[in-house]
């Protein structure tokens, strides 16, 4: 794992208040790292419903498919439920065939016991190495012990144990009226590499005390993921164990919080509005933490034909190799960000084209701006965050995406690394 | 531009014989690099037909707007002809705007001066930057120099003007019969950098003195290019400037050639042959040139729904920046294909999936394969060619890509190199 935080990790770690209802607890558990903690786990009181969405991988992970299934299951009377959740890193339990399948059902039983709930309602999610059976004894007698002292407030240290190659935790927080009462959201997550598209996103959580029902709250997430999460990408990889659940424990109706059963609740729309700017900031810090990353990259595509034309442009220029690496050079080079745009696939018109970075237009009417000056570009491309404009000309379809550069780094931490 | 020559490059550089009515001078026009050329003038007998295929990309550049404008045409009774091929490195005259299009009018006015033929029979290809103006003045004098000493021999040196971040010349030649006389195929073509699938490939041109008429040998090309350079990739990134062009100047019809006027005539079924086996060539060379490549790879995926879907699957692999540092970094990390084989959206079954390095199986239905053994494998990973097989078990669909591993090397090129 690299030792040195990123130089784009965030300046200001929040405050992370409690959510009534949730509490947690790490551990070493030896599964593959030595000297750090690599288990999780969040308590959540009767009543707490679920959400989740996943990888779209064809060759998803078995606790994936075990969440995937209690999610599908349904439950209680306030739709599908959940009173825990297991997380380790270190070993992504995928590509584990029937040893996987198993692996997943020891660990929900082993964490039921402990806490007295139904093994249905045991959530899990691993990271790590693929292909490498996990030995879900390691977790018998820890999570025991986990449940036992398990506190509603050490955030950090859990966003430290579900760490890969990250070089910071990420933990995220909002708090919002929801009817006349305050409601609190924390989120965590974990990102680093095999990061892209059309998918959740590697692994994140976040917690609500707000009383949601889970279809509602499946809702808000399934639409918060679009421009948040999936708008992210690394490394144009999908992992195969991408997941993101949201918990929401409803202990905030003894404040006074309305009971929300639908998404369109007009009493919703503060909450709504939070919860995706949880789910945002998350997703930006995955980015600046993306694998030997030294510049946060924004693409911005407008004048695309449509928010999904432009989306596919930008995700084009995101994961193209030869932008990220002269980002990495500094290189202002926006016949690589031509070229990227060329091979989308996408209703584009190489003559109407205009390109900028960090503000300054470099080409424009598809052609190198007539105005351009190399030193000021060079001094803009030093700059730790790059904003690269891309202006269609044909129609109001806009889209924003984040990556981050490629660097040597990325080749030696994963050239090294089997992770 | 790097200075050693890639470890893969091919042990044996094969003779190159002269093709009748090909003439080749090379020279340097001081277009952006120094001490080397950097121009190729190939002069065509009259009667010399002509076909080509080119990149998909929606910003292609004004070389291959133009070529595809002529071809377009049509022309003498023996369908579309060609007198000239006149390519610079250095410059790719790519989003260069109208006077990308001025400057390509121009080098063929200048070419059609020095060799009285129209400006409609002179084909052009560009390679180099992107984005800066081509100044085609610097033809002025030299093409007409170069017409002059056109020469039927130096095939080594004609491939050697071509290169840009290439380390070594492309050739490739075939000898087949036609009908009872004896004909040639010779090729070139440069790779490197920005090398992805769907086009035609960076640049190459192939000529023959067997008399094929031009719809004839679209058919060929067409088809050829399928399993050679279509199933290359280097880094996703495809290119504006892709240029595919195959002339046959008919030549060999003095020496009992037939002439042949559609590609399924049975005649045709050996030189067709020679005619793959000459792009399969070149295509392999432009893996082994990949830029910063240590490793050939050859990704193999059988069992799969159909061809389509195969392809699609060996191209995610060999896309995947996770699959390549692995390969740089000597790991058999088959999560990493796995990942790689779920992300590309085609059916597959996890539990059903085997994948061998090198024909050593490391994961057989699902999970880490029983025998597997980290030494035997390992010492496998160090060889230059990595084969990585992937059986999916669902069908009979089979289709291979060549890439190569990605390095530091990689990203050093791409972020010092303006290219």
């Amino acid at each position: 794992m690299p030792s040195t935080v990123s130089p784009l990790a965030p300046s200001d770690v929040p405050e992370m208040p409690a959510i009534a209802g949730v509490k947690l607890a790490t551990a070493e558990a030896g599964i593959r790292y030595k000297g750090r903690t690599d288990v999780l786990l969040a308590t959540l009181d009767e009543g707490t419903t679920v959400a989740g969405v996943f990888t779209q991988s064809k060759c998803a992970s078995a606790p994936v498919e075990w969440c995937r299934g209690r999610l599908k299951g349904g439950g209680s009377s306030n739709g599908r439920s959940a009173r825990a959740l297991v997380v380790n890193s270190g070993n992504a339990n995928a590509f584990t065939g029937k040893n996987g399948r198993q692996s997943t059902a020891m660990t929900a039983d082993i964490a039921a016991r402990a806490l007295g709930c139904k093994p249905g309602e045991v959530f899990l999610a691993s990271t790590g190495v693929i292909g490498e059976p996990l030995d879900a004894r390691k977790f018998d007698g820890v999570l025991g012990r986990l449940a036992e002292i398990a506190a509603p407030d050490d955030w950090i240290g859990a966003a430290k144990a579900i760490m890969t190659t990250d070089t910071f935790p990420k933990v995220a927080t909002a708090t919002v009226k929801l009817g006349k009462a305050k409601v609190t959201i924390n989120g965590m997550a974990k990102g680093a590499g095999m990061i892209a598209p059309d998918m959740a996103t590697m692994l994140a959580f976040v917690f609500t005390d707000a009383p949601i029902a889970a279809s509602a709250l499946q809702s808000l997430l399934k639409n918060g993921v679009e421009d948040t999460f999936n708008a992210v990408t690394i490394d144009s990889d999908t992992s195969t164990s991408d997941t993101l659940l949201a918990f929401a424990t409803g202990a905030a109706a003894a404040n006074g919080a309305p009971k929300i059963g639908r998404a369109s609740d007009p009493r919703l729309k503060a909450f709504g509005k939070a919860f995706v700017a949880v789910l945002a900031d998350l997703a930006e810090q995955v980015a600046r933490d993306g694998e030997g990353a030294r510049k946060l990259v924004e693409i911005i595509v407008e004048g695309a034909v449509s928010k999904t034309s432009a989306r596919k442009i930008a995700m084009s220029v995101a994961n193209s190799p030869l932008v990220k690496t002269a980002i990495a050079g500094e290189d202002a080079n926006w016949g690589r960000v031509v070229m990227a745009v060329g091979k989308a696939g996408q209703p584009a018109d190489r003559d109407k084209l205009s390109i900028s970075f960090n503000g300054i237009r470099v080409a424009t009417r598809g052609a190198r701006d007539p105005s351009y000056d190399e030193t000021e570009v060079s001094a803009a491309m030093k700059l730790p965050k790059i904003q690269i404009k891309i202006a269609l000309g044909l129609g109001k379809g806009r889209d924003r995406v984040l990556t981050c550069d490629l660097t040597k780094e990325y080749v030696t931490i994963n050239g090294d690394y089997r992770s």
